[in-house]
């Protein structure tokens, strides 16, 4: 099958404890796309500035990512400036200039209209909305949000939510959602407003999938010693986790359970570099090397 | 095989935002035995005074704790009086009164002395050193401590722990030991002062088993929504951990893993309600079943 992604695509400088980058490539809708391109056809639908590397456009090629929804504006690639203390769950703005990414509308090339799997990845909700308008009713549609919308755009994100099958956020994104901080009964108060999934993620404490019958399973993150910078591992978690249900194309529990895994596995090798270094040069066979030892940590 | 446990036992205040209770069973100790107690055979050393109330005495007794080594002193029982905020993983001190627990010197009765698990429950590290002095040489040592004791008796707690197998302690207590805030890198650097085998809990994200190899086992915590007080949570795991050593009193890293397992286990059942309420309430079924159903939850 084949999964449909729309999101931002930007230039990141980041900071952590562990070194500075510069204008490394960044976006949801980036680290999306390349975790879920070694599982599934990937097509891209972002917008940049004619500012945008050459480089990276061909390092997403590389990747066999559908670009031909990729937009180049006339103006500047939407940037990030980041840094990361020795907590690496909370990431402090330095900048963000929107740039072309303010005034984006989502085209969907026609040939893109009957994707099965869809991501909306955290963009305002209202783009979200007419993306769904815009597509023919696909199999599976995931989406992301963040406390901003959750605070400004509350009535468009629930207009959204019911229109979702899987709704992947942060744990403090699902606490203030739900004004619940218990996480079972923060997603009962979410499964009330539309979706049947959700994930929650949990920063180095991994993530939760959890079922609207309140069934659930829980995903620690793979500890690892050689962490340099989290910017993209919960857009890589879902890139892992919608593409690995793209390429079986199936939905039962036991899939979406192993989908949470493949989410977990390809979120640890992108904190392992800075921007997606590590997860281009990934090899299939490094995936499946680290689930079976994730496996041998876990079960029991 | 039986368990040497010495430790505190304490009266209680707690406050959380699901209630109050005042004067509730409390103590390190206290939590570990009751938990241990379902599987092999406990024997506590501690201190009460006269004040302590006879129902939490005949409550020990009838979990089958030997109290032989139980010293009643002149004065009163050390008290505890805390409060927990929305993140349940941070307790707030409001008052502890030592009290006899001041002047505790660990006497350990001569049948006790060959007991082959022992576990020192967080106390004073010179005191730990003087019970690891008065007993047999026994099969394997565990033992807790805390920032307190890092902070003002460091050399105490080295000389400890190089005469100790198993190192359990919370996320932040090894960060501040080791200066590192990787948790496997810290575990290296306290491997490198003598534990072979090194647990840390990290609150309501479970906890990490980690062997001087570097290998690891991570065990989530059991999500729930009945969370009321996560006082003693931390001791009823290590209790669960070595009781179930004690009780299979083999050492292999399977058996290890397993004994992980239910110390989440017990942990998980200690934070459903106000002081060893619901440890005190269960049966060993409701253990067995809460292992599948956490299994379920894990493994894929």
């Amino acid at each position: 099958m084949s999964l449909l992604v729309v999101g931002s695509v930007a230039i990141d400088s980041v900071e952590t404890p562990f070194g500075k980058r510069e204008a490394v490539l960044g976006g949801s809708a980036t680290y999306f796309s390349i975790s879920a391109s070694f599982f599934t056809n990937v097509k891209l639908v972002a917008v940049i500035g004619r500012d945008f590397p050459k480089k990276y456009i061909l390092q997403l090629e590389a990747r066999g990512i559908s670009l031909d929804g990729l937009e180049v504006s006339k103006g500047k690639t939407f940037r990030w400036k980041g840094k990361y203390e020795h907590d690496l769950n909370k990431a402090n703005t330095i900048y963000t200039k929107l740039n072309v990414f303010k005034d984006f509308s989502p085209k969907i090339p026609y040939a893109y209209k009957k994707t099965p799997y869809l991501f909306l990845a955290n963009i305002d909700p209202e783009l979200q909305l007419n993306v769904l308008k815009n597509v023919d009713s696909p199999r599976l549609v995931a989406c992301d949000s963040m406390n901003f919308w959750i605070a400004n755009k509350l009535n468009a994100l629930k207009k959204l939510l019911k229109n979702v099958d899987v709704f992947i956020i942060n744990d403090s994104e699902a606490r203030l959602l739900s004004r619940e901080s218990n996480l079972l009964k923060a997603s009962r108060y979410i499964f009330s407003l539309g979706p049947k999934r959700l994930i929650i993620k949990r920063g180095d404490s991994g993530a939760i999938f959890i079922k609207n019958d309140g069934s659930f399973f829980n995903s620690p993150a793979y500890l690892m010693e050689n962490i340099k910078d989290p910017t993209g591992a919960g857009d890589s978690f879902a890139g892992g986790f919608i593409g690995y249900l793209s390429k079986t194309n199936e939905l039962s529990d036991k899939a979406m359970k192993q989908a949470v895994i493949y989410g977990t596995i390809m979120a640890s090798f992108c904190v392992q570099d800075f921007g997606p270094g590590r997860l281009i040069g990934l090899r299939p066979s490094d995936i499946e090397k680290r689930v079976r030892d994730y496996k041998d940590c876990i079960c029991f």
